[in-house]
């Protein structure tokens, strides 16, 4: 049970969709913001690689729900699918990323304990291996983001579903549609 | 100087400002949630009781550049002024705040660690104190939100002005205007 009266059936409406249909006025500029951050085109980075930014912070923050939901985004948009996406989870110095993308994501676990720990050895390393100012920018705020999404679900005690089958579904239809307030 | 090249004079756009001009994409929703959360009417708090829920987050996220603008607006905001967001920065449980706005503080508190740290204890006891779901939401989300400001200021390492004047003035233009990207 959430820990306000969302109006709607929380089966229905699991995690984050459950506050967004309460207060839409807050949810409109968040989808904005996830879909500018996530999505849109062109950028350096492709979509899978900014949802594997998204599911990393949200596991650190140990949000069942977020982590799931955008790793199951991330999974269904990277060539090697959710193998992937959990060897980042358990071991980022061991999985098989790209040197960029490996940097990028050590910056974001920065980013995930206090903005004050984003060094500039971190970001000279990121750039060492190519990243550009809008790359370390969006991973700078995917990340800060994401701090706030998963405090959002969290914070409220939103319902968290257990089969990932239901993650994966609606990353279909996030993948497809995109995050955009009906 | 920050972490990437603003395209900016960083003294003429100090903190998130700066990254904003950057990004105006980003900046857009982002600006659109502080107006809702913050300021929009009718709202059974006022704009100044939810900025020093921002500046306390803030103060509590260590971010100076946060912590300086939101103190400053709920200075401009609230009758007590200062003195009163001195004392909450300083320690809650004395201030003289009414009892239902400390329990939201506590609430705030609790997301600026963990959303997880969130107990139905501490809901409770907001409600006891006559907090209805909209104050218990937007305490949650204020709150979550600005670990995501916090850390886009200082993960990026803009430039937080130091002298009192300067936020004050910047206040004074927001309590004006609103957060509304140009």
């Amino acid at each position: 049970m959430a820990h306000i009266e969302l109006g709607v059936d929380e089966t229905q409406y699991p995690g984050i969709t459950g506050p967004m249909a309460y207060r839409p006025e807050t949810a409109k500029p968040m989808n904005e913001l996830a879909e500018v951050l996530l999505r849109r085109q062109p950028h350096p980075l492709t979509p899978g690689e900014r949802e594997l930014i998204a599911a990393y912070v949200s596991g650190l923050n140990e949000c069942t729900f977020c982590s799931s939901s955008h790793s199951a985004c991330a999974a269904a948009q990277l060539p090697a699918g959710m193998a992937l996406v959990d060897q980042v989870h358990a071991n980022l110095d061991d999985a098989p990323v790209t040197p960029k993308l490996r940097a990028l994501l050590r910056i974001a676990a920065a980013v995930q304990e206090s903005g004050r720990k984003v060094s500039a050895d971190l970001v000279a390393a990121a750039r060492d291996e190519g990243a550009v100012d809008l790359e370390i920018h969006d991973t700078v705020l995917i990340a800060a983001a994401f701090c706030m999404f998963n405090r959002y679900v969290d914070g409220l005690a939103t319902l968290a579903p257990t089969d990932p089958a239901d993650y994966a579904a609606a990353a279909e239809g996030l993948v497809a549609r995109g995050y955009v307030t009906p």
